[in-house]
């Protein structure tokens, strides 16, 4: 008998039919012998729902009554669902997070989950029932209701597994699995039936927006073994584990993320002495804007280039910032462009293969395709290039690494 | 500094712009210099909306989590309610009713109220907070969410007074008090300023919705005094308390409540013998169908007449088992009507006035009405009479007692 957690999202969730289909899918693995504990999100548009009345209320609302606000959301689906379980013949009961109880830090709309009370879940399961708990909460010391952040359910998901050294982590969702690439882009990607937790990783933070990140980084620190699954059809879909030594050839690449949402800040010039690049991006993170990709050079004048990438949508701000420390320190120049896109190739097959770079960048110039910045990881290469080029670039890369054998 | 709890029902929080609506006047005696909690129900249409997704689930949804489900009502407007105090300026702070924690035995759906926490609001109010309160919901001993049953946040305001010392509960309505009589049957129907527990209760329990049967009892039990207000107009509602004895000049007759959801009901011919009224209504009650007037005759022959009312709704089951009924005790006969009203007139200062029955019972020969049934209390009168005959018994009593002055 193997303890099972699934986790089902917004679409899956989406009516009243889809959650009956969803309990169906339960009942069914719990009659073939599992133990099933299911974290659910709010049903798709709530969240957004409830947003805009807070946002009606208040430009800025306060951010422990967003938590009270948005969290009923999944409270709503967790009872419908253990009614449509109770309908199937399954006997069910639902938890909020602040009822299992998932504590939580009080940082409210972006609280990180301390410590899981696996009790009530546990007698719940011994004593047959299907146990269904709301993602995506929890509740702080004081008993506060907190949220994990938007897509947090996942997070709720893994943790839950890993509070009840569960067998499996399911998450299901509208795709079948993690693929070597977008199928929108690369008409044969193909479907991986297994990638490690660092892969995976690296192509969440590259753009594949399957998972959480937070929800791959606990799965793999608490080593959760991880399945992404279909909610609407069958099949194996792709489980996401710790490294098998056992497994003889490795593939060099596993798969190829892309970001069309970046873009590219440079300032040229600036003296290159200990201290700028903490002056510069110092200044850039301090009024909050995430900074991806970082590359620094030095030119023949010995003056310093430093190049970075920042969501399309923090382009303005950025850029103004860097123009004054362009003056503070007297560089030359600032560029931007937002007409880049990020193109990575992960796999862990690169630790023990040389020559992986060089396969990429000659598929690249192979189509004439200018690479402007280059960055690489243990497990990943990532270059930028002009947007115009991303198709090209990521079909001419999925052909070169055999991806769709 | 007075401590005061508001209740403000689903229409009073309907939409945003109600609830902006409902933030300023707390804003208003909060600056004044009151200490206030607010209990809350759910934006109006909110509980219908979830329940309609249960009944489109299971017909009849298991009752532990159609409380986990209805209650997130509350629960998104106390957090609104929060965003746009705070967005007038004013600190404040939500809680579940798990939160508070308002304890309930454990009857999903119809839960009773056994102790109040007032701890964490007392310090809220302590630190100048509005506290905001869910209405209508509470959590068993293990922590489950309970429902009051529907209307129930009245409750929870009084018993949050009761428990809170509060030195007065405000309930806040589409009326602004509580009048006569209904003021769309009787044009004069005039405002009252004050009004007895007792009194409250009976034209409660007569079929005037303002407040809900089980708020009053428990302000009368707990000496809560009870003011019924607009919440879109200002004004001095109604005062609820307890009778006032230095009040020199009651009035006989404080108001008249009437009901047109009965029918009635007669089984005639049936052996004047004990246990006989308990073997008619005994089977009436366990088929769980509620039992209003009850009058019992003897006729010359020794036999008797047992009438009663019923829910409308309830006729037709009720009809088929007192069939039944009169078979098994050799009754003569079964009637049943569903044209009638019930007309009670209501007053504490009947108690000490004689010919109070005569008055009413000349004002309706007066207008050719026939009475059907009488029953009387201490500080009631109630006749049941023919439907087409409402308004004229109305109006004709009213302006018997000189309720329009």
């Amino acid at each position: 008998m193997s303890l099972i957690v699934h986790k089902y999202g917004g679409t899956s969730v989406g009516s009243v039919e889809r959650i009956k289909a969803v309990a169906e899918k339960i009942v069914a693995k719990h009659r073939a012998g599992d133990k099933i504990v299911v974290a659910v999100s709010a049903m798709s548009g709530e969240t957004n729902r409830l947003i805009g009345l807070a946002k009606a209320i208040h430009e800025e609302p306060n951010l422990r009554e967003m938590d009270v606000l948005v969290s009923t959301g999944e409270q709503v689906t967790i009872a419908l669902l253990c009614m449509a379980l109770e309908a199937a013949g399954v006997s069910a009961r639902s938890y909020t997070g602040s009822q299992v109880r998932i504590l939580t830090d009080d940082a409210h709309g972006k609280a990180r989950i301390k410590e899981i009370d696996s009790h009530r879940i546990h007698s719940d399961l011994d004593a047959g029932r299907v146990v269904v708990v709301a993602g995506f909460q929890g509740a702080d010391d004081a008993g506060n209701i907190t949220t994990l952040g938007r897509g947090g359910s996942d997070t709720t998901a893994v943790a839950l597994a890993a509070a009840l050294k569960a067998d499996e982590c399911q998450i299901y969702t509208d795709v079948d699995g993690v693929y070597t690439t977008d199928p929108r882009v690369v008409a044969d990607a193909r479907r991986l039936d297994k990638i490690t937790f660092e892969e995976m990783l690296e192509m969440a933070s590259q753009g594949s927006k399957i998972l959480q990140i937070r929800s791959v980084e606990f799965a793999g620190k608490y080593n959760v073994p991880l399945r992404v699954m279909s909610s609407f059809e069958d099949g194996p879909g792709t489980l996401i584990s710790l490294e098998d030594d056992d497994q003889m050839e490795k593939p060099v690449v596993s798969g190829i993320a892309f970001n069309r949402d970046e873009a590219k800040l440079t300032i040229r010039g600036i003296p290159d002495q200990p201290g700028v690049a903490y002056k510069v991006l110092g200044a850039i993170s301090e009024a909050n804007i995430e900074i991806d990709v970082i590359v620094q050079n030095v030119a023949k004048d010995n003056s310093a280039t430093i190049t970075f990438t920042v969501h399309r949508n923090d382009l303005a701000r950025a850029s103004k910032l860097l123009e004054q420390i362009a003056a503070d320190l007297g560089a030359e120049e600032v560029a931007s462009d937002d007409r880049i896109v990020k193109v990575s190739i992960v796999g862990v097959g690169m630790r023990s293969h040389a020559g992986v770079a060089a396969t990429m960048f000659e598929a690249l110039a192979a189509e004439g395709i200018n690479i402007q910045l280059i960055t690489t990881s243990e497990i990943k290469i990532t270059v930028v290039i002009e947007e115009r080029y991303l198709e090209l670039a990521v079909r001419s890369l999925h052909s070169a690494f055999g991806l769709e054998q």
